[in-house]
């Protein structure tokens, strides 16, 4: 298993799904600067922020505010989760690069995190994706519990095909695969990133791993395995719920990158860098994150 | 890739790798109870002490006493590290079933570790193979440093491969190759572990990874792919340095099994009883072990 000069897309989601969960509100400023620090690392893509209703997620309230005071480098792809049009509308107005619209495979979760049933969330899909008509706005899906749910456990694959063919029917060409709740094995990656790769070779299928178990790199490595070569990612590891003292979140940017980097792959990405934001996080969030890295350092 | 009921061979070094790195002393009795506590697991193999100087680790001057104190359960080895002949001797007094001698790779660590070189720590391992001649008791070798040393960086592989000769030269069958600094990555593990299985089909490989650096499982996952079916672990994870919070140790062995379980190997291990012992590791050790399944739950 050698990745000898082979390229992989790491798309940075700490301000987005990493912030989205902490205790602590993090002033507008120091999220933008944030975002800034990530961009100096080399990524191509990065997760934000998310427009969703303040009152469901008041950690990124300031939604538009740090979309449209963060440094635009060239040739990275700033994108937002939305949930519905509004979001997108909100989105579209803070000139976001990407909206990643995020629905689930498993019924109990879309009703629960989004309020509304999966037929729904892709209705609003049909009219995120005549809103961003003739606009420069690109469109990405995250579909979380692909690997199972929490509430309803496992969720069979046969569904979350059934959902993937409705979504490229509406024309979507970037799906993210999310283990929602960290409940993914590797027999599991291997198995459904073929299917999902060989079903849909025209769809960019990114894996979003979260660590929950302990499994988040092993899964990287079973996806790698099948062709997958984009993976979400979180620098620090954050996404955890503070509310679990050292519960892990997503998968930790520098230490996949690092793994990536010991295995020959290129990222482009500056893992140096990258270590110094990780290691300025706890000024940020008033805690420890659980990335390895940060407390080992590299080989 | 599938398990699919195919057997694996687990092997708990808690008792040994795990609390020879802790700050504080356990008692004789807890560790006799702790031990005891892992043989109703289901594990094949137990590494309860090791054999050293007392003023070396102090944590484990009581080996004699928990090796003759705990109970022995019908088909589990009770194996204890060595470095020495006079360690052999002390163990064989105490009813060992297998003297798991220690030497690493690299020269550094060899010296540093064990006080000797390299050439001194094979003369005593061919007085040990003599010392066991007309007893019951096995003998296994850990071989230190294999995918990197601390102190002096990448280790070649043709020095490893030079001592695995010697090792089987001098009739040894069983070889535990270790990750001792966290420093294998999955790349590593495939072309070494192709490497040792191919050239030496007739020994016994162990892979003994820490997960320093997060890369324990998915170093698994490749050892797992190229035929490797031993593995070393630690319940909770312990192992880890206690003057470097946060940092982790050895492998967990509950996080491994679980990850086994799903993938569909049998390993013979009860998870809900190991994460029984793992749950209460705080009361035996004054603090929270580094392992995700305790914090999370099993899927």
């Amino acid at each position: 298993m050698n990745g000898k000069g082979k390229q992989l897309i790491i798309q940075e989601v700490g301000p987005r799904d990493g912030l989205q969960n902490e205790a602590v509100f993090v002033p507008t400023s120091e999220k933008v600067a944030f975002v800034d620090q990530l961009s100096a690392c080399g990524f191509k893509k990065i997760e934000v922020t998310s427009f969703t209703s303040p009152r469901a997620i008041p950690a990124l309230k300031d939604a538009a505010e740090v979309m449209q005071q963060i440094r635009r480098y060239p040739g990275v792809t700033y994108c937002a989760l939305v949930p519905n049009v509004k979001g997108t509308e909100r989105a579209l107005e803070a000139q976001t690069d990407e909206v990643n619209f995020v629905m689930s495979a498993s019924h109990s979760h879309n009703l629960e995190n989004l309020g509304m049933t999966r037929e729904d969330s892709l209705k609003q899909l049909g009219d995120i994706t005549r809103a961003l008509e003739g606009t420069d706005c690109q469109l990405s899906v995250s579909l979380s519990t692909v690997f199972g749910c929490a509430m309803e456990g496992p969720v069979a694959s046969a569904e979350v095909e059934r959902l993937v063919e409705q979504l490229v029917q509406l024309g979507v060409q970037q799906i993210s695969l999310c283990d929602t709740a960290g409940m993914a094995h590797p027999a599991q990656v291997t198995a459904l990133g073929r299917l999902f790769l060989q079903t849909w070779p025209e769809i960019a299928f990114t894996m979003h791993f979260h660590d929950t178990r302990g499994m988040g790199l092993a899964n990287v490595l079973a996806a790698l395995q099948v062709g997958v070569r984009r993976f979400d990612a979180s620098v620090g590891g954050l996404g955890g719920c503070p509310y679990s003292p050292g519960a892990s979140g997503n998968i930790c940017t520098e230490d996949l990158v690092h793994m990536l980097n010991l295995m020959g792959y290129d990222t482009g990405i500056d893992l140096e860098q990258l270590l110094q934001v990780a290691r300025s996080l706890p000024e940020l969030i008033d805690r420890q994150p659980p990335g390895y890295l940060i407390k080992a350092g590299p080989v």
